[in-house]
């Protein structure tokens, strides 16, 4: 039968990320997880020991040439993911990879055609495409429950900036951060983006100057289709991860909000107080990250398609490079387009 | 034209509640203010002077005798009522009095007669079924918008205790706070209460105990129709006045919730903080009382039913005393059926 | 005494928001209501005689010219607020003004002259402010409570479109609705907004289009002191009058919740059901907008600054040119200084 | 070192709450699923073989003389609780056992006595203590952060009604479904229930009453320390599993809402829609069952006192006892007192 087929796994970097989704595997039917892959494996003999994963070496090739493993996960650094998905693809492996796919669009497109010539599956770890939530949404703005769609808002938050030394290498806010945030807008509306317009500073710590990133972000974004939508970043909110989202259209709104830490309300003389929204991406994401994973493997099992694929990095990408360059020029920037 | 008839008002007691009334009828078309009675007058002039009514007197024969005024509002101690109410309702004055109509059932029902036999309109200030949250959720039962009631929950709290001198004549926290909650419970399931339970004590202030009183009150109902119900009271609630019910049935349940001070949200790194309940009661029921009033004109204007009239106060009033007894015997209390 | 001088008040036009000044003033102390002008006074006979309104006139010269009228109300058509203004100022009376002054920023300069040298007190009518919502909110950003501000979002959206009529003579959605929004903007951050870029379109409406106007729009501001806003207006929120705002700081975020018609909740199998936002701006300002004439007369009696006044009139109406320049060109487009 | 022993585990009883119990120890770590027991075990080859469990037996004995079994998790018939605590606690093994404990109280005392006399550690299935909205409301008044508690009000009602077979054998309503309230409340207030009082009918479906039980109830409760509570019960709650609670105190209230399906709200012309609780025990304390378990395992591993013990499930019932007794006279009843 077809569902018993046994999926066996390779894990490429065994970062947090890494960690996380081999730590979700361990309780999936018909996953096994032979080997994960990191330069830094001799530091984590304790880890390894109780990961449920068979095997542990230093060379993600390991992983590569072993004839046995037919799912590989990239969890890699984004400078590495290209070489490994290409290395993947060629050995007729289906890939799992962590956004973003590449900092340069041409070496994305190269992989892509690769892909696509080995016929593999490719799934991009878009993760918030499956909180109940946004995906909850999705169907409404669909089922045009809310007509059609006029104006896309998108409030996307984290509770604190990460070091100097990270935004150094992240590829800016808008490659590491926002980037969730465009794949959110084209999921909801269905649509692409053609032009896009930032305003926004180096507000919270001035010195993420020195790298031409900025922490707190306007993104004004013109779609396709017409509607009109906008995404606020901010690398800091002391409250915690912020992540809403609101679909306006003719017939209605549909409102994301955030999940909380607990429903305790108390009430005392001087106001009411409440908890604040679950604290990261750990927290508010974990059944969207089990989630995706089974739905690739279901996609995998079924021969289907995958719900998040190559061309979702790509346009997500070519969003980010157009946001860049309107916080260079100061002006709206077009998209390029996928052909 | 039956509905321009002007209402010409006579209005006994200048206190809180008195004044409270004054100030409403000002704005309301055809109602003409014109004496107010209170044995303080002489330390009034100030008030009176900015209140729009036409005279001020010390004694309210003056009102009773004066044949131009054809509706009274009585807003005098709680001792004076049935006096006043004979008198008026036997000069053929339309009458709105305020609850409770009188501390024995003997002399409340005697006075009752007296009205039906005068063929005037007698309302009582029960003004929280004139909120628009309670009347709507009355509606929602009435139609069977939640199917059959089972539940019936009021939580009814004030923002701070009175003084033990109030304490000391104000018939008991029953008769005196409770009381709005008993005829809630009537309005909202239209069905009469048969059996009262009590737990309490005097948790806020042991000198309650003096005067037989409580200040924190668990009251549990039974009603004729099956539906059983349960208030709770409090006398402190330090963070605003809280009044909220919910009528849980077979098809679901509607809720009435606190209106607040503001609107407004706080996040901040120690938690999500947003305002207290609106403080007391002038704050919360003031278009209630807007409401009861005008209603009341209308029953008189088109000479239609009260729509909330003595047997209404007669019935409050025996639950009151069931639940006193209750208190004492420490055992559930039958409430005295109205013939 | 200074405070229990009497205020002799004038009001230049009778419809829907004059009316509603007048109904307010009605009870307020130390007011007289003389006269209200109307063209079409011939036809509001029933409605004056209930108004409270001492005289009713045709032409709003007789108010002018009445040395008795101290304070003027202009709620005539906006093309004829520049000629009010200057002949009101001109015979020393006070002048409340609705919003926008005008269309034109040099007739809208030369007024402000006019007013200056006259030394009469001049308010403009932008409600917002007074609603108690919005006033905490500027408190809390004033007082540091969020820390610095870094992100301002207003989401401000009618019930309903107004009809293609009222669309060809209002202004455009910018100087007719936004300028409230523009205001707030000011309001609440106190800073000058620096930058304007606008995206939208007619999409409730098409027609629109042939007054190049549009009734969906999203508009990003660059303040001067480097926070970044965004407003988004439609012409049609089915659910109700959505008027929410939050700001965004170092330290929090403070955030406008719409009031809505009840507190009602009402669970049932296909899910909870709670009201929709208050219908529209009369229900929702109905006490910003009494605050802001009470504010008004205090300003007057004791001789103190206005809470809104020309220059704030001046400056969201050159925020609403940039945002339509910036809407017909495509481009982000600077707000003229206001020297 | 004592953290790494490894706890060897078997389960009697594999219905769902076995099941459950054995999904949630599969990722804890140090502890071995050995051996699993049921009298169906021929039918349940299927979910065996997937369970992660070593053996499956149909005889529990063969659990209770497995000397490397050192933990034993009840999960059987409450009938069959005493006779199994007794084997399992003179066979020296720590027991986790679901509630009730046993419907007679004389048995439950004599199952007690051979726990101390065995020394084993013994841990009752209120699961809702470590929901962490319970367990931080519990935090909140222990720290009388809202001061002394005067009123708790517990909101417990199920989605729909257990059928007719089940109840004939359930224990009635206040043994089976209020028990976990009655722990609440104990848990709570950390004080004992002195005297309870119920009313309530078979509102639902009035074939309970042949079993001379009820679906809808309303329990008062007096503390020992002088505080009032009430539980309100029903078996159909058509909007899902609702489980709130209010701690009422000198200082303030704290108040656990229930848990939702999404945090989507769509806002139509008809209203605002909002999703139901989580549907029911399953979903919503999914994450205190894996919490109460590792909790246990602590307790054994630390050698330290169970968060919820014999007393505790003795406790429970009695109220439970005599909450019947109170259905069956109308009256009061004193709830017996643990020496």
């Amino acid at each position: 039968m077809e569902k018993e087929k046994v999926n066996v796994v390779g894990v490429i970097g065994a970062g947090r990320i890494g960690r996380l989704h081999i730590n979700n595997m361990r309780n999936m039917p018909n996953v096994r997880l032979k080997t994960v892959s990191d330069p830094q494996a001799d530091h984590m003999k304790d880890w390894f020991s109780e990961s449920g994963v068979e095997n542990l070496t230093k060379d993600y090739k390991n992983i590569i040439d072993d004839p046995e493993i037919n799912v590989v996960f990239i969890c890699a650094p984004t400078s590495l993911h290209v070489q490994i998905i290409t290395e993947a693809a060629k050995a007729g492996k289906h890939i799992f990879c962590e956004k973003p796919i590449c900092f340069s669009d041409e070496n994305t497109c190269k992989a892509h055609k690769v892909v696509k010539q080995a016929g593999v599956k490719f799934q991009l770890g878009f993760n918030r495409r499956f909180d109940r939530n946004f995906a909850k949404t999705k169907e409404l703005v669909k089922n045009k429950a809310i007509g059609d769609l006029h104006i896309l808002k998108i409030q996307s938050r984290d509770p604190e900036p990460p070091s100097l030394e990270y935004v150094s290498h992240s590829g800016g806010i808008f490659m590491d951060m926002s980037i969730h945030d465009f794949d959110m807008a084209r999921f909801i509306s269905g649509s692409e983006v053609e032009e896009v317009y930032v305003v926004g500073g180096a507000l919270i710590n001035p010195e993420f100057k020195q790298y031409e990133d900025i922490d707190t972000a306007l993104i004004t974004l013109k779609f396709e289709n017409g509607l009109v939508g906008v995404i606020d970043n901010s690398r800091q909110a002391v409250y915690g991860y912020d992540q809403q989202l609101e679909a306006f259209g003719s017939k209605g709104s549909a409102k994301v909000n955030n999940e909380k830490e607990s429903s305790v309300e108390v009430l005392l003389k001087e106001g009411v107080k409440s908890s604040n929204p679950l604290h990261f991406f750990l927290e508010r994401y974990n059944d969207a990250f089990i989630e995706e994973v089974e739905q690739f493997f279901e996609a995998i099992n079924n021969d289907e398609e995958v719900p998040c694929g190559f061309v979702d990095g790509i346009m997500a990408q070519r969003i980010a490079s157009a946001a860049k360059e309107s916080l260079l020029t100061g002006l709206p920037i077009k998209v390029e387009k996928y052909q």
